[in-house]
């Protein structure tokens, strides 16, 4: 158990080091993690308006929108680096104090964007219903918590 | 040379149809545009940083990064639909009414990013600077005409 922990604190802290060191300036970090989000949540969208019937469904375009929500779910998390907790953000305090579990989180989203990609892929809409619906209840559990209204 | 015309216009014009579909509004086009080029931009700089010597040279970061932005030089284009030529953005009006210079433009930086990746998985840093050079200069020859300072 504290072979596990110390593990996960070293894990931790060579991936903030690293993540730093992408970013010339904190709020260059700030600004990616919203870009890529807000990229990602556009193609999401897509797939859920045809998952709500307010668009045709097109598979092709439900196939291509969800296999970029999920390419796009791997970027902005290295923007949540330290030291980025504060500016332009609507990203809570809490990330930084209950790291383990936002990163649960955030790991538990791309694994649901990329189930929904799975199944656009098949090119039933009946598929893609349940699997798209899990996916926004990922995004909805970390927003819940961690993003400021 | 008439059929040619005919079918470019075709094509373009459901091209802006489409692309205009997917966007709720022109304010989100645009920021989508924006916000596609930013994340790029940060994966580009990041194998520029390598090339100029600004930062130790990672064969691995310089492949990841330079996929991801080739990733990412893809998805822009779809934002820059009729009517997102006013609001938040630096887009000069010539983008509409010079299109398919600007749409070669485009497809130009798309390829150069591509050879700029094909150059970074050989892990040669002697291959990737050309790369990445020609790469920013497709980037600079559209900035240059088509984005106001």
């Amino acid at each position: 158990m504290k072979a596990l922990s110390t593990l996960a604190i070293v894990a931790t802290v060579a991936f903030s080091a690293s993540a730093n060191a992408q970013f010339a300036k904190p709020e260059d970090a700030i600004k990616y993690r919203k870009n890529a989000l807000f990229v990602m949540q556009q193609h999401f969208a897509r797939v859920g308006a045809m998952v709500a019937g307010k668009a045709p469904f097109d598979a092709k375009a439900a196939a291509e929108n969800a296999a970029v929500a999920e390419y796009m779910s791997k970027l902005p998390w290295a923007g949540f680096g330290p030291g980025t907790d504060v500016g332009d953000t609507k990203a809570k305090p809490e990330i930084w104090k209950e790291r383990a579990r936002f990163d649960d989180l955030a790991q538990k989203a791309q694994t649901e964007l990329g189930k929904l990609a799975a199944a656009a892929k098949t090119g039933n809409l009946d598929a893609i219903k349940p699997a798209f619906q899990a996916a926004g209840n990922s995004c909805k559990a970390c927003h819940d918590d961690f993003r400021a209204k």
